[in-house]
């Protein structure tokens, strides 16, 4: 029998307090990366930090390394957590619970004397929500060589406020370097940001990987005309053809499915005028999968019956991909680590793909890196909304400890 | 044999000469109702008008008459016009042919001395397009008694200027009464502004009404989700649901087709980003027929087929119609008119409905009105390529001319 180790109350506590900072009326948090409210929300966690021993180091792209020493100074830091930052109208538990969970797991190693073999690192990585910069995770995607430092910190808001400037302004300038130096596993616990967990009543997402994803801009091209005056069959009617193929690219991922998702999420109309035929839509397409493969052949798919639609319909395609991220795998040790863990903890458990991105995808380009997922209540995240039980966390956090332990004793 | 008696050069070149007043770099006409611009448009009727020895009055709506005397005191006027006011880009056609048609009948009476017992009153109706005030037809619209004068003149743009102190500005706050007093008979010709009779090769068009419409605004409300996590299986997709029924719409109306017309024109997704399955849409229906039942019919058509869609995916669904406009039915007198001058001319000729709205429109509340239409270059109006032939708008004004001495002799 395994006994529970954490102490929930105290790591349910850790959110209470950090979501006042930020609290949006609506019960959520904003807390925009670099923002005066990031700078008060990581100034809490240093401040536990600290009260817990740990040395806090700070790099130059303003990343947290919260440091408990182990017993090896030859060994390489076994590293966990997550990001501070938040969407404008975000919840308590996106990255708040990777970040706190990790500070959970030193203040338990802390309460029962349990010393490490390697070091272990509490990480804050700046920016993953890329509300506000450039596409997110600017602050791990530099420690994973992705991003050069220099493009990163010259990156800009919309008032023209580069990452530089503000890391000055609230004091998070460090001086260490970005990456480069061998990081013994890295693991990550996060809320699952989707309803699986809670549909299946499983309370630990053993996280294999992060889905790949291509996305896609399509361009429609008709006619406008008067809605009153030109006649049904004389239309090049630009909505009509993209709402079909909208509706063909539903009904064909289900080829894909369940493990693929298509999502139209974008879908603008010109000149969006009650009576007038629109002459152009634009739309977008967010297609993922876990396969690689099986991204591709959606891709063939999507646009064979899009062009398929345009012909008949006479009217002008353009589809263009304009990202592509391929699917992350994580290490397999760390993944039959959590899932090893879960067992012996005896928590429902089962294999999950991250359909959002995260910090930790980044992390497995340079380190061995492992996820743990647990439920939130109706998958509902990037909302004030977001919820996830006191149970469920400290159960999660049980799993990190578990794991980290291994790596590290 | 019928001897064709306007003259086709000088209506050419009348519109050559009105066109340059608020001409646009792309070759249209930018003359919005009551600026400086409409103002000089007017002044530059009135000049002509007065060439021809016409007495023109003002009412207090703006409206101008201008009036070539009958022989019997006691007969009340035939009037033809339209109006000079434009779409912010506008073509040289729309409005401007009904009333330079006009004013070339009265000249072309004046070459023969062709006297008439009615008086012949050339019209020129304020804020036809409905660009910066209200809905449009302002001017016709009190004439007919559809609206009140106060409420017009108070109508005000989006800078707060007001119907009443513009008509003031530009010096068009006329004295005589707007409407009330018998009209023997109204003709308006038009460019068809939609191309049927281009595409059969067909001269007039001799319109028997205008189609009744009926708008209508559809909310259809789902659940916002993240479109990596939330498996396809689990979402109630606002926009996937709204892009069916605009699609069965689409489908269905082909069954009240070719005479019905149902556009859906602007369609707005919330929250429209790449990366959130959309929580709602709302979007317009525009649906129209020369028949009211039909209309009708379209209506429980559509809202039965929104409904089973929006049950089958479990999204809500709210169906309010948001406007109405009956059918309107031209006098058959004037149409048959219209139609046996149409005969005599040797034109080629059909029956058509407007699909858009039109002064003669109201105009037909309070007298026996026809309207005349003729082709327009792939039916393209409200737009800076609006185009017709100068063979074409002479043939339109030849039926006009036969059909005002019909009514004013």
């Amino acid at each position: 029998m395994i006994i529970s180790n954490v102490n929930k109350e105290r790591l349910w506590q850790s959110h209470v307090e950090l979501a006042k900072i930020g609290a949006t009326p609506g019960g959520g948090v904003g807390r925009i990366a670099l923002t005066d409210l990031d700078r008060d929300g990581r100034n809490l966690f240093i401040s536990w930090c600290e009260e817990a021993g740990l040395a806090v180091r700070v790099d130059k792209m303003g990343n947290i390394f919260a440091r408990r020493e182990g017993s090896d100074p030859k060994r390489a830091p076994v590293m966990t957590g997550s990001h501070l930052d938040t969407q404008p109208l975000g919840g308590w538990f996106d990255g708040a619970y990777g970040v706190l969970a990790g500070l959970e797991v030193i203040r338990t190693l802390n309460d029962t004397s349990c010393s490490t073999l390697a070091p272990i690192d509490i990480v804050v990585w700046t920016d993953e929500e890329g509300v506000r910069f450039a596409g997110g995770c600017m602050g791990v995607g530099v420690f994973a060589g992705e991003l050069g430092l220099e493009e990163a910190l010259a990156c800009r808001d919309k008032n023209g406020l580069s990452i530089k400037d503000e890391l000055k302004k609230i004091g998070f300038d460090g001086e260490e370097p970005c990456g480069g130096y061998p990081v013994a596993a890295y693991f990550e616990a996060h809320i699952e940001q989707g309803p699986i967990l809670e549909k299946k009543d499983t309370v630990i997402g053993v996280v294999k990987g992060a889905q790949g994803q291509r996305c896609f801009k399509v361009t429609v091209s008709g006619e406008e005309g008067h809605a009153g005056t030109l006649p049904m069959d004389q239309r090049k009617d630009a909505f009509q053809a993209a709402a079909r193929m909208s509706v063909a690219i539903d009904e064909a991922v289900k080829e894909f499915s369940p493990k693929s998702v298509v999502t139209v999420g974008a879908f603008d109309v010109s000149p969006n005028s009650r009576n007038t035929i629109p002459g152009q839509v634009i739309f977008s397409i967010d297609s993922r999968s876990p396969d690689d493969e099986t991204l591709s052949k959606i891709k063939t798919a999507m646009l064979n019956l899009c062009q398929d639609i345009a012909d008949k319909r006479d009217v002008m395609l353009v589809f263009e991909e304009v990202s592509y991220s391929a699917p992350v795998l994580f290490n397999s040790n760390c993944i039959s680590a959590i899932r090893t863990a879960a067992q012996d903890l005896n928590l429902s458990n089962l294999e999950i793909f991250s359909g959002a991105g995260h910090d930790a995808c980044h992390v497995s380009r340079v380190a061995p890196t492992g996820m743990i997922f647990v439920p939130c209540e109706r998958g509902i995240s990037h909302n004030e909304k977001e919820s996830a039980s006191p149970e469920h966390l400290a159960q999660g956090c049980e799993v990190l400890l578990s794991v980290i332990k291994k790596f590290a004793c």
